[in-house]
């Protein structure tokens, strides 16, 4: 793996996922064999976001969270593009497909730690097609919530002692105004 | 420092900064010593959008973003609380002290690498007091940029293979309605 590391970065250690590098001072975390991360905004035919809520290990709680997921990171999954694993990480999470899947914007969002770039997609049109809750490792409430009740679900997520993932409010302005979906 | 760590997280080895831990299966980093991480939303009162733009290692390439640092990351600054360090680094960064710095929200924003949490401030009255540019580890340019031209400004750094970081959009979100700041 080391072998795909650009010149001058050295590795301080390699886990099964994530390698942590030196880059001349610079310390971050790559993660092999994955091409990107999709972050999924579904809003309903009725007005509802589509939120995913689990178990995060690295802040030791529940968080609230767009839908989002690994590109490429199975040998299945090598040749899949970034609109197609949107759909599949939105229908595995929450159980929804999508008519559309329209990118939004792609950047990365924690680059002092890390080399992680995401990629937002608008889903619309949306079919509920199954359960959802995510894959065999994974452990996901689904919540639909009116775009007007947001804050208020937000704020009691906070006091129940849950996060909310600030790429939430990065995906709803990338959608353009929304009638009170405000913080 | 593994003192600090909870049970059943294992370190897989500590850099200078960052350490790589393994929780039950999940990886992630953590970073010693520090309180969290402030982003700050500073529009001036011509109604421009303060943003600092420098290179990042682990992209290797320039970055767009909304200024930003950590909290309690040296001897002098332990004590320090978010509100006075979002003002330290708006002055350090980009050279503006702010009359008033107004907590928004706070939250992960890449949960399934680091345990990092951001707290967002919103900063008004805004007084050009310094040239910024940053500590003296820091190459950092500072824009000024009219909401309504916001767009346009982040699709040409895009085309010019600067990266945007997507909590600009977040923090836009954040501080309400803006006219004109649209993506």
């Amino acid at each position: 793996m080391s072998a795909r590391l650009p010149d001058g970065v050295r590795v301080l250690c390699e886990g099964r996922f994530l390698t942590l590098v030196d880059d001349g001072g610079w310390e971050y975390v790559t993660r092999a064999g994955v091409a990107g991360i999709v972050v999924i905004v579904a809003i309903t035919d009725a007005g509802q976001l589509v939120l995913v809520e689990q178990h995060r290990p690295a802040v030791r709680r529940r968080v609230i969270e767009l839908p989002a997921g690994l590109v490429g990171d199975t040998a299945d999954r090598r040749t899949e593009d970034f609109g197609e694993a949107a759909r599949r990480e939105l229908e595995e999470e929450t159980g929804y497909a999508a008519r559309e899947m329209v990118e939004l914007a792609e950047g990365p969002v924690a680059v002092g730690v890390s080399d992680e770039t995401v990629r937002f997609f608008h889903a619309r049109g949306l079919t509920r097609v199954g359960a959802g809750g995510g894959d065999d490792t994974e452990d996901i409430t689904v919540h639909e919530v009116a775009l007007g009740d947001l804050a208020a679900f937000l704020a009691d997520g906070k006091r129940r002692g849950l996060d909310v993932d600030a790429k939430i409010f990065a995906g709803l302005y990338l959608i353009g105004p929304v009638s009170g979906a405000r913080p």
